[in-house]
């Protein structure tokens, strides 16, 4: 018997048989494919989870659907019912013994900046004593970029969602180089952050309550038109947010050389805005949360040691483990063995669908976070094979306008092994460096398959209807 | 006789033969080509002068060396020498019997302005009667967008470039819609022209006058980072114009009333930066006028009647010819047919390499001015066939920072029937209408063929040596 037509080869996963048929001239068509990681009875349970669907169509819907308006900025104490002595951070919860230079670094500058403490050795001897405590910025609804520590005196912008009531906050961004949230506590380092709340932070907060709320996502929509993906490109997003409260800075009656001050210190920081692009993040995903039975990521953060991420289905279990380091570009003299692992919540971008997963928007930031061109593109075209939808809202012009990926979901996660896209700062490995760089990172794939195995846990048996 | 594989083919130019061939199976190469435009013999004696290729680098790194300097912000009596009752108008020059309807309606709007005129009607017949003289603003050094018409009280950005000393004025821009270089005159655009002399004006010299010259080019290379092309898209470029001003401005002493309005009207206006980005445009070129041999061209510019354009190597000559209509998008309920032929100074940004040459870099933009995304792209690409180098300092970053394509080549354009790509807003029809939309446009070949002829006149004979 005779073939009337060469045969046609289809190969699948393994590239042995792909590549000894070429060999020998054959024409191949190879799909890629591999195993799925973790376990596949937890897999099958998930997958076969009636609510699933349902439930992470729903999850998308929320993310589209919330909005983000600046409403006011005040002191942490006064809206995060952050006691004296109490301190939020990025990540997961971390103890002292195992928390990393930066976040060191980032206490005992909070610690110097309230006065608990008048030297670093001082702040460090309160710290390991227990006389002082922190604890996550998520668990208060709040984001913290990179060490992400808040002290009760910090001003910080309260973010209001109206289609849910849910706020979020955030911490005003104090520039980059040598800065708390990068671990440096040195004398400009307090001096700046006492002037962010002596001046900064009451100018404004006059600007903002005399105006109209801030859109927040209507800048973030603008500003993924202009090459910024709202992670570590802010560029443009700052400069809109800067005309809007710009007139009424102006008009507050407030010294005009502070006005002026303040205006240099924010168009200085192209990162300025990235303070609310997160929080705006985190009340997308905040609307999201806890529907039974959804596998989408609703929060990725790290605290400089562990890398945790929570899914809707799980509420805010964290599923840990420990943080890859970033590589990318150094600044000045620093290298790889300068960085610190991946930290801070600024991952909270990534997890709402911009930031890493936008990167097809912001070419240029391969000039700072390092990669390719091509590279930039390819990874927004893979992280729409791990997202359940795309967000019309922020659309990206050079892909004729498709919606950025949005919604991780645990599942396509550990059936393609594929892992989001990060892309971050870098900080100083020891405390008191401040920042060394800026890079790619993924988050650890145990996060995932830890958050699968608790969704099998919690998945409704056959019959029992779909999620409320 | 037989052959041992199969006959290769290679068509050019007419696709009888390309498309027969492919009828019958044969696999065929098609080289695209056409026959040049234009009288062969011009084109051969200009390919042919000896000073050419010489002359066309010199031109080259003219353009790439000039600097842009935002140095002054003045009345245009002062610095452009215009007399009382002398006006400047954009594109070549045009008599009053022959001017369109926006340019004949800016033109009202400057005598009612300048109180020589207290109606339309009465302007009208001053016009007419020749009691008032107009000319290029070109010929002074000046670049005027749309009708382009600058009276001797507006107020004109002052740019100097350092490399060459040669100076570029425009008039500040008004915003969109009803405003006067659109052809609109009526109170509201007279008010809004008077509260630009009055506060505009001096409040932006005295916040130039107080800071370093504002480095133009400089924020001309980041905003074509930030999905800005420099011509319809100013978006980046405005907000970074505001961020450097800023601080001068609440500085100023002007009632803070005064400044809050200000810093409204910039930075409500994404155009603003426009009348900064063509001057800079105009130095660029400027820099590379008047190099014999040179077939670079210097000038693209519209009166809304005709298209005329300048080479380098014929100095101030205009070769003009009937202006095309921009195809587009209308706003509201304007039509094609309320669209007035393409005028404006805007086109020296396309001279200089942005605008419609670097729409790759600004994909959002054929939401303003029609067309495709991979258009977009593909125009820009297109454009390095007519161009004799690219800017490195304007980086594309989608085209993997490939430089813009810089210095349209009179040769290469009758060559190869490719022409420049120009976008650009468009005037309605009927004076004091305003804009009715934007679209993309091009020059008619007939100002390359014309130039092409010029150019042939003044080649060197064979051995009289290269450009000096």
């Amino acid at each position: 018997m005779s073939l009337s037509t060469p045969p046609a080869v289809v190969t699948a996963g393994v590239t042995l048989f792909e590549e000894t048929l070429a060999r020998q001239a054959v024409d191949v068509a190879a799909v890629r494919w591999q195993p799925p990681v973790g376990d596949p009875a937890a897999l099958a349970a998930v997958m076969g989870d009636a609510r699933r669907v349902a439930a992470n169509e729903q999850a998308l819907a929320a993310m589209l659907g919330a909005q983000a308006h600046l409403v006011d900025v005040r002191p942490a104490s006064e809206v995060l019912g952050l006691e004296p002595r109490t301190f939020l951070h990025a990540g997961p919860p971390v103890e002292w013994e195992r928390a990393s230079g930066p976040m060191r670094g980032a206490l005992i500058g909070a610690l110097l900046f309230e006065g608990i403490a008048s030297t670093p050795e001082e702040a460090t001897r309160v710290l390991e004593s227990g006389g002082v405590s922190w604890e996550p910025c998520h668990g208060r609804g709040a984001v913290g970029p990179m060490a992400g520590v808040v002290s009760p005196s910090m001003w910080v912008f309260c973010l209001r969602d109206e289609s849910t009531g849910n706020e979020s906050w955030c911490s005003l961004n104090e520039g980059l180089g040598k800065v708390l949230r990068y671990g440096a506590y040195d004398d400009s380092v307090i001096d700046r952050l006492r002037w962010m709340t002596d001046v900064l932070g009451p100018l404004l907060q006059h600007a903002v309550r005399a105006g109209d709320p801030v859109d927040v996502r209507a800048i973030v929509a603008q500003m993924i038109q202009m090459g910024d993906e709202g992670h570590n490109r802010n560029r443009a997003g700052t400069l809109m947010f800067l005309r809007e409260v710009l007139p009424a800075m102006i008009d507050s009656g407030f010294p005009t050389s502070d006005v002026a001050q303040a205006v240099r210190f924010v168009s200085g920081n192209d990162h300025f805005f990235l303070n609310l692009v997160m929080p705006a993040c985190k009340l997308q995903t905040l609307a999201a949360a806890d529907l039974p039975g959804s596998t989408v990521v609703t929060v990725m953060a790290r605290n400089g040691t562990d890398f945790g991420i929570q899914t809707s289905g799980t509420g805010d279990t964290w599923f840990t483990a420990p943080a890859h380091t970033p590589e990318g570009l150094f600044l000045g003299s620093y290298g790889p063995e300068d960085a610190n692992p991946d930290i801070g919540d600024s991952a909270i971008t990534e997890t709402a669908g911009i930031g890493g997963l936008a990167m097809a928007t912001a070419p240029a930031i391969v000039r700072f976070v390092g990669g390719s061109v091509p590279d930039a593109l390819a990874t927004t075209q893979r992280m729409y094979d791990i997202t359940v939808g795309e967000n019309p809202a922020f659309a990206i012009p050079i892909l004729e306008f498709r919606g950025t990926p949005t919604g991780i979901d645990v599942t396509s996660v550990v059936r393609s092994g594929v892992l989001p896209q990060i892309n971050t700062g870098m900080a100083g490995r020891v405390a008191g460096t401040g920042q060394v760089g800026a890079g790619l990172v993924t988050p650890p794939m145990a996060c995932f398959t830890q958050a699968l195995d608790a969704l099998a846990a919690r998945t409704a048996p056959p019959g029992r209807g779909v999620a409320g």
